[in-house]
């Protein structure tokens, strides 16, 4: 199910480590509209959650779904899995500007709801959100899985907050894309109210790994700017973005984003991040480390004791499943606070409203 | 010579290539402030050009520059070298506030200028060079060490015009470099009305590749920052600086330049360089490939065909000094423009001027 060259399909797996046991998290996936859904539920059912419903208006979406996961049952409606007092936690992954609005209804139900990113496409969806978090203590969690479904920046987010490299004072991340087959994706990705933006969009991995490498509770906006420099077949289709940002804490933060992924490169994307700090850098090659080797998870540490190169595939898991399970039963904030979810949130909505257009 | 652990005193040996025979090009070194004076003497005298005169006040420098350069004759004072004839550019490494000046008394005595980067530290020195570059029709040439005496870089330059990948959008330059022992530095190193500011000085390289690198002629500042985050004892020094550009011709540019190499990087800088087109990428990681061997120079290429690792060392040479004596004798512009080198000049003091100051 690892689609290595399509990071729209890619849903990672890993070791099984269960965190309930049967019978103790039930869980739904609904609105299957990104191929992100089958991560998200790879990583609740590798923390042990029972998967008990599938919903989508697509019965062929549901179909596909099916297959892979034949415990889901199909339900006919979002609100039969909303009338089932037994599921917990709503996973979907809708067409973007659907998701806050559906993540609304599903907390006023009383479940906590895990949506794809990015997790909302206006400030109002935002502001709609917090105030039914507000209302129902519900969660609004969010699958940013160019951090949590990637072990390297897992690894990262501990060395980070462990000191490794001191007082962190720059965060830089590439997040290029391939958009694949043009006639592959769908019609949405290509209408700009619907997908975001693409500092909304893909971005929004970004800010949210700059909010968690750099300790910045808040950010402004310094620079940004998208342009559509070679798809003019679809003029709404932003094929690359970037923005700076400047937090509370006096960090700074670079990110760029794009659909130009060469057909040569041996994945979807050729992911970096370089964390810059006080006593020294990570950088991290995420889904390959390009001209050397196929290899993903590539951990590069250089600080006052030497240059090190640590591959951790396989080594680190996915703790932020089980951890988001836990939240949801113990109501707390192990695997990602509220607050920061929403803030990373509103940085993309803002880089994205704020962005000069250039081509 | 190659002091692979020193910025400072890091003087690259190509290949000699003599484009003129002796007899032919005379030059003078003078102003030895910078270590780099030895990088810009190697590159003119492997290019066939006679060193005639070295001058410094400080008879400790002259000592150390003749021991390496027996020819070159003592002079007593700038003037006497002015007074010369036969010499016909003079190779200089000032402090950095004294360039422009220095600069302007070698145009108005006949001769060319090639000072180390950076080559002002106002935008007065800029406009007085102007207009004496005007009156007199002599060449203002700055030594951007960064691409012009590294394989790499000089590889990559070809690469871009040759369309390897397309039309270029982005382009994003990391400059870390190792301050090493503080005490090893001149005073003038920590006083910002003499170095110019971090964005002024190591950011200069920066901006003179990413007008090369993306085809821009002119570009404005869309936000910059600097900043001191652990050198209290030397106040005035900027140990971080970034910015970035949009260039009129739609392209952008991010710049980080950093005092932060830790001891454990086997040489003083990860310079690297990553120039995204529509048809691929390009990344520089021009003096280590971090963590995995400590030869620079690598190239790597990703476009339509594949990922390619290409390690250029001792295959591309430093053509830029043959071009520069030759654009002196032919009064040519081959080796760089002076439009060019002047624009990279302006935006560097431009970015340093705008810059916010974060910590």
């Amino acid at each position: 199910m690892s689609q290595k060259s399509d990071g729209m399909n890619y849903a990672p797996q890993g070791k099984p480590s269960p965190v309930v046991k049967s019978g103790e998290f039930a869980f739904a996936a609904a609105h299957l509209d990104h191929g992100h859904i089958y991560g998200q539920t790879n990583g609740l059912l590798e923390a042990g959650a029972d998967l008990k419903w599938v919903y989508d208006p697509d019965p062929v979406k549901v179909d596909a779904f099916v297959k892979r996961y034949p415990q889901a049952k199909p339900a006919r409606s979002l609100e039969e899995i909303l009338d089932d007092s037994s599921v917990k936690l709503i996973a979907a992954a809708a067409v973007p500007c659907d998701r806050g609005p559906i993540g609304c209804r599903v907390m006023e139900a009383g479940k906590d709801y895990f949506t794809d990113k990015t997790p909302f496409t206006s400030m109002d969806q935002l502001d709609q959100a917090k105030a039914v978090v507000a209302r129902t203590g519900r969660k609004y969690a969010v699958y940013f899985s160019e951090r949590l479904h990637v072990e390297s920046a897992m690894y990262a987010t501990d060395l980070v907050r462990q000191g490794a490299i001191g007082r962190v004072i720059q965060v830089l991340g590439l997040g290029p894309h391939r958009i694949g087959p043009k006639s592959s994706r769908p019609a949405w990705f290509y209408e700009k109210a619907k997908y975001g933006g693409i500092l909304c969009d893909i971005g929004s991995h970004q800010f949210e790994q700059y909010l968690t490498f750099s300790g910045a509770t808040d950010a402004i906006v310094t620079q940004a700017a998208v342009g559509n420099f070679n798809n003019p077949d679809t003029p709404e289709l932003e094929d690359f973005g970037e923005a700076s940002l400047l937090g509370n804490n006096g960090t700074s933060n670079y990110i760029r984003v794009d659909w130009f992924t060469p057909k040569g490169l041996s994945t979807w994307g050729d992911g970096r991040m370089i964390i810059m700090g006080t006593q020294g850098y990570i950088e991290l090659r995420k889904y390959v480390d390009v001209g050397r080797d196929k290899l993903g998870d590539n951990v590069y540490l250089v600080d006052d004791h030497g240059e090190r190169h640590i591959n951790v595939t396989g080594q680190v898991g996915y703790r932020y499943f089980g951890e988001l399970i836990l939240d949801c039963l113990a109501r707390t904030e192990t695997a990602m606070t509220q607050a920061h979810t929403f803030k990373a949130a509103e940085l993309c909505l803002r880089a994205q409203s704020s962005a000069r257009r250039i081509t």
